[in-house]
């Protein structure tokens, strides 16, 4: 029994209760939209998690953060180190990408660390083990490709990224309209050549109901992956995105019928004006499915502050539906981001999201802006310290400049506007801004 | 004569065919524009400028920095340190808010060092002057108010603020509608003040035919500011910030037809989703005038990265026909900026500024990300950096991490997507990510 034949049969586990209680839906709401497919809730049945959280229709926009090693660079403490800023600053989800060093014992400890749900490509370790033993990653058997997932599953992982949208048909659009970048997921691109060297289908695309009985045994999430994202404003929306799209929308319904819970992963760089229409391009595909988007990044060159240009696009994107958003670090396309880079990303991300669920008019998102804006008014510095989304950084921010002038507005003095209008207006209470 | 008055009569100065170099319109386009109001291009005619920018109708979206120090903060030479980090980065316009110290030894410093043009708002002055010998800021007479605009314009000042909306009209709106926030512009909130004490019209209203004489004689920009911006997502959109915005369109067409230019401020904090009505209602009340926005700030909760919230809402501005975007530093709320803190302003203002031209299609405005695009492709990490919108953030972040590997991708290794892909599509070049 998946979590959603539990549902339909009116069994209710607590921690789904667990859920509702910091959102702004009904549990019945959580239960039918998880039921529907508009909602999921990863969780491995193998897993401890302290914080569960649910993705979709009616729920606040999520972040996620990705970590892991690279060839490079892999160290497993600084690795976990990276999940416990990112948690802390307020990460709803972690993915692991690991693809250096000893892959399956790093996300053992990042899993027995991490609070929310926890996601991985399990293609990755894949194709980085082939690499270790010298095999080129098309020698890779379409077996070690099924059982890496199946590896992942029984470690408890949450949700899963495979990207069974990179087929014959998708890869007949790709070379129909050439792109600027080609194809710049990872996973995507070790596909697309698995396909053309070996001359076979995608083996996660033929043997989807094997992975869908792996994702029902555990209770895995199914996040199925735009190989075929853009990766530049140029190549946003083309035949070959969209013919994915339209397969992952397919895929979808069959997991969906078999009771495995389904996510969709969207761009990747896209033009502001065309975030919108990606939006409810893909609800329309994919009937509803909650939308796990990467920034969208409004620009190409942003390097050194990717995370602000997913910022810009992460709101627009929450706010016409978006349902999830992937962080982008300040160090994204220039190097592995380090653990400062993470909480940066983290915490710049959820201002998207939170700009986005105010913009969407999700019920109560602006409750808290309004009890800051009472507070700048009453002049009440530590509750604006504390109602801000980062109140570390206020903080310190604050004390640097403001002086011995804790009673006092730090930016206008005496010529505080607050103070001055109130006072002209006959509003009794001192005031600042 | 003043600059609309010689574009009419065929007077074209050499400074104005400059600026068409780096915008996507042409000179007839640019003299169009500037002569309907459409466009301004603010320079003083005592005026020495190496920079001249115009914003309006056509043109790249502009990015000011304000600068300038307070009571608590007057160090000179650290606001000359901030007007050279705007300016390296790329700010299209500064303005001198200070209100601490000798304000015009201040300001005469910063206009000689100034290559773009250069903004105030002359109430500042006056009512710090006030407050310094003692009195109070409702003692201050109708001609000091007026005087103290003439003083900047014969200091050579490009443009400046004033607050003409603020009437007994728009106060008796704001009334009518209380706030949460009252009027948090503290030019704005200065005469609320004053015109409350002393029962009288604002001196800037009641005296504009005045203002319009002093512009024409020094070629002085009106930048018409909003005193009844809303400070806080509640006060959006309400009668006050309408009624003064109603005001401000009257004002500016008595300007023009004099052959002054003018632009219209804006707010301030705004819910997402009501951005674009911001920007189509200013648009209509005031005619097409140049639309110069303050953020717009999408949350009230950002305290320590209010200069993202501003690139979310400056973004979605920009998009929606926002002309010029005045940068919102990390320090926001919290405190007087630092240098760093108006590099980090400005460099995030800018990304908003360009995801915003791409977003409303202006002519060549995601040149350079292609060029971008395309220099990852063929791993030219030399072009990626040089094409970075901040080179010098995104060389550091790329040394840091990349090691000895300057020749491969530094995120994926030997996984590189791109590298992987490209290989299997048949595609020669050696490409990476």
């Amino acid at each position: 029994m998946s979590l959603i034949d539990d549902l339909k049969s009116g069994i209710v586990p607590d921690w789904i209760e667990s859920i509702v209680r910091d959102e702004p839906i009904t549990n019945r709401e959580l239960i039918d939209g998880i039921v529907s497919g508009n909602i999921v809730a990863p969780r491995n049945i193998l897993r401890q998690m302290s914080s569960p959280r649910a993705v979709g229709r009616g729920l606040r926009t999520k972040v996620n953060a990705n970590i892991g090693t690279s060839e490079d660079i892999s160290l497993v403490e600084e690795e976990i180190e990276k999940l416990r800023v990112a948690c802390a600053s307020g990460a709803d989800a972690i993915m692991d990408l690991s693809t250096g060093g000893d892959i399956p014992a790093i996300r053992k400890r990042l899993i027995a660390e991490c609070p929310v749900p926890f996601g991985t490509v399990p293609i990755y370790q894949a194709a980085a083990e082939a690499h270790k033993r010298g095999a080129a990653i098309t020698e890779l058997t379409p077996d070690e490709i099924i059982g890496a997932v199946e590896a992942h599953a029984k470690d408890g992982v949450d949700f899963v990224t495979v990207h069974t949208g990179i087929t014959r048909r998708s890869i007949d659009a790709l070379k129909r309209q050439p792109r600027v970048m080609d194809v710049v997921s990872r996973g995507g691109a070790l596909l697309v050549g698995w396909i053309i060297a070996n001359q076979q289908e995608n083996p996660l695309f033929e043997r989807y109901d094997e992975l869908i009985e792996i994702c029902r045994e555990y209770e895995v999430t199914l996040s199925l992956g735009d190989g075929m994202r853009p990766g530049c404003l140029n190549d946003a929306g083309d035949a070959a995105q969209i013919e994915e799209l339209k397969i992952l929308g397919e895929l979808r319904e069959r997991a969906l019928s078999a009771g495995v819970q389904v996510m969709i992963e969207g761009p990747g760089h896209v033009p502001l004006n065309e975030i919108e229409d990606q939006i409810r391009m893909e609800k329309e595909l994919c009937n509803g499915a909650p939308f796990y988007v990467l920034g969208p990044l409004v620009t190409d060159i942003g390097a050194g502050r990717d995370h602000i240009v997913a910022a810009i696009g992460g709101a627009v994107a929450s706010m016409a539906g978006a349902d999830f958003l992937c962080y982008v670090t300040p160090r994204e396309h220039l190097g592995l981001p380090t653990v400062e880079d993470v909480r940066e990303g983290v915490e710049t991300l959820k201002i998207a999201a939170h700009a986005g669920d105010i913009g969407k008019g999700l019920p109560g998102a602006a409750d808290r802006d309004l009890e800051m804006s009472k507070a700048r008014k009453s002049l009440d510095w530590s509750k604006q310290i504390s109602l801000a989304l980062d109140p570390t950084t206020a903080k310190r921010m604050h004390a640097e400049r403001s002086g011995d002038r804790v009673d006092a507005c730090s930016m206008c003095g005496d010529l505080c506007a607050m103070k001055v209008a109130s006072e002209a207006l006959g509003i009794e209470n001192p005031v600042s801004c």
